[in-house]
């Protein structure tokens, strides 16, 4: 899959929010360092969408839905892709740690600060290539720009978009960060269309072989948008676990076959021991340690896979509408 | 918003018609005067998802999806914008009424006689801005074109697009209409695209703040086309009255939110006291009065409205099957 | 309708995935005769619905959907057309047998056997029109050049393709070969992409007129991918007669209405004998002789047709969720 060139294909789908900022609601800054950020705070609806299709590095399509579900109308996504490895662990993944410290002289004294520290995500993870992730992935892009995504609503300054320019070793005038906060129109959407990339992720987890992964498909609804960044991770985790549905398709021998399917037990949301409440009761109740959360907990509902070698087709796990219209403050 | 140029978005759209006229079922024709006419009476259903996105001048996406209920299929619409008060008050409203009388001599008297007459929608109304409404709404467009939508089988003549140019101050080769009638493929997907319009509208005669809206997104059937004009207004109506969902993001304040949460129980169709019948009896119980039907008919069944600020979400209102079953004549 | 080029229409989408193979997963190759071979063996999703839309000769769109029906997740296809005849019959059917024999000497005799056969579709049918069928079609495709498809596992080669170019009358280098297995992603897309056409074509043999049929609409799951090609007949044509839901816009006069609703009992695969079983346990039971299998049995499960000049709509057939989910396998 050499030749397909993911930051390339982010690149072309940045540039339409680049040319047409109004519409998409993007304010748009070349810094002097020579990078470029699209800041989507007050992103539309279809800038989620290319957002996400930009996280997906070009290789995944992701496109509105909506669903009526006990009274209750959602406007949703569809995500699917059929090079689910590159697009969802090589580039949608939030795998890249962005760290910014700045030693800072206070009393005579030297302190070391955090001045940026957002997650990142995006195909310039695979031109960086810094994860342990990229030992298991056989991909090279041979791209000449880079983009990266921060879910955050503090913009990366020059010194942070240096680090990424150097890491993926791209001229600084090729190098764009999209951003977009928690607690958005954009933000709620780019995270929904995760749903392809999280059941992967989950699948990785509880160690399914990611190469025999032909092609998924998923749905999720769009959250509504939370007050705060730190409220708004629950409802879109939440419409995960709860009602998102995946649909895979692999290519594994018969004798194989068997061992997988077992495997998939594990994988929907239901399966873990920390399932049942709105992530954000789940956060407070854990002191909001991210480490006493199950990390089992972050998968979809439900599981459909499909086998082509043999025909045969799995499902595994449930929708639960309570709990998504518990965490959509619904009723 | 005035870098976002509705008419040249539309013209846009328009000119993918011109292009490919065969495969849009488009009659195009260039008036002496200069105007060009887009007739659609005979357009396709790809012409009339277009036409939607004519009408919101360019802001809003139209986009077929089919829905099963209760043993009956509907091909439906989604339909979506963030720019809700431009694309949906400045352009897609059908608030301007064009009409073209002359007189004629006849036994030596002269008799004004309307030669045309249409409710006219679309972006070249933001050109024009001979509307009241247009005090409200904070927008300039400074597109060098006009395109205007008419729900009509009688196209516009010389006379009456020149009103149109002289109105929108633009050049005529620049002036464009597109038609459709009501009893056409394209005319009943054009009305179904007006979902998020729809809401807004009335929304705005319950006097709910426009400008709090960030976001609209609406599903609704497309009705059967009917046997002619006047009958053809009923079901894609009632399909609105009966089960047309939206959904609103907004953003206002905490101490607002409370009276505008309460506001909305007005909001939904069904609570209209003309409520509860399909729109052609009403009509006729009205004596053909447009006056003597509450205005307050003309909305969706379902509304939700998300406020980014608080998180806070409100469902108003519910679907109508048996209503929709009538309406489109389904047993 | 001759202005429109349905082999022109095609070859721009077949020229989409010529332009990014790695994207789609194509495997292109020029013979040294010129025309050119897209295999789509290893063909992504999105491939399919381009091959679908190929299929119907550039005239119709076909989008991804998904549904949840008792408890399983199904990505689904809407496909619709507003040039129904053109695009289904005279492109998307599966209409013209090529096939190539060869004499082989053995042991001193000549024996005659069949090196290449398969059904083709897409538009070549429309300009080779060897087929009875194109009597009753009233088109001309003015394209230069000819877009088959074939649904198989071998490439055809030279001498194949040098027949498809004679018989269409185009020079060899315009001429093009897209091809997918049956148990493959694209071919299953493929298949499911013919809901509007089975429709049809079921119409067709029970002697519904053709020509008043402006618009098809329809909807059906993509069924799971089959062990083998043989095996994978199976539950793409189930989905179909379960599950496919159709919706035709007619337009004829009253008093030939009552007749035409009339024959639309005899249009869901539901009122054919063969109806009840999977396909390929029917298949299996008729010996795998197709004559043996009632040719009325290839239709959706459900039709409503709106009749325009009347305004009345009709429904036919129903869903049958168990027989779906028994030819998927699912438990």
């Amino acid at each position: 899959m050499d030749y397909v060139k993911i930051n390339d294909l982010a690149l072309k789908l940045t540039r339409k929010l680049i040319e047409s900022q109004g519409f998409y609601g993007a304010n748009v800054k070349v810094l002097p360092t020579g990078q470029t950020i699209v800041d989507l705070t007050n992103g539309t609806r279809e800038s989620g969408r290319i957002l996400g299709e930009i996280c997906m590095g070009g290789l995944g399509s992701v496109k509105f839905n909506s669903n009526t579900i006990d009274g209750y109308y959602f406007p949703s996504l569809d995500v699917y892709t059929s090079h689910p490895v590159i697009s969802c662990m090589a580039s949608q993944l939030a795998g890249w740690s962005v760290k910014l410290k700045k030693d800072i002289e206070k009393d005579g004294k030297i302190k070391t600060k955090v001045v940026f520290q957002s997650l990142a995500s995006g195909p310039a993870r695979a031109k960086a290539k810094g994860e342990e992730l990229f030992k298991e992935i056989n991909y090279f892009d041979d791209s000449n720009c880079a983009v990266i995504v921060f879910e955050t609503r503090t913009m990366p300054n020059e010194e942070v978009m240096s680090i990424i320019t150097q890491k993926c070793g791209v001229p600084p005038e090729n190098t764009y960060a999209i951003c977009a906060p928690t607690a958005s129109l954009t933000g709620c959407i780019q995270v929904a269309a995760r749903i392809v990339e999280t059941g992967i992720h989950k699948l990785h987890e509880i160690h399914f072989p990611l190469d025999v992964i032909i092609d998924g498909f998923g749905s999720v609804p769009i959250a509504p948008v939370a007050k705060d960044d730190f409220t708004a991770m629950g409802p879109p985790n939440d419409a995960m676990f709860a009602v998102g549905q995946t649909y895979y398709t692999i290519d594994v021998e018969k004798d194989q076959e068997d061992e997988l399917f077992n495997l998939l037990k594990k994988a929907p949301a239901s399966s873990s021991s920390s399932y049942g409440k709105p992530f954000n009761v789940i956060f407070k109740e854990a002191e909001f340690d991210f480490y006493k959360i199950d990390p089992g907990l972050f998968a979809p509902a439900l599981y459909m896979v499909n086998n082509i070698k043999t025909g045969n087709t799995i499902t595994i796990g449930k929708l639960d509408i309570a709990l998504l219209k518990q965490s959509f403050g619904l009723s």
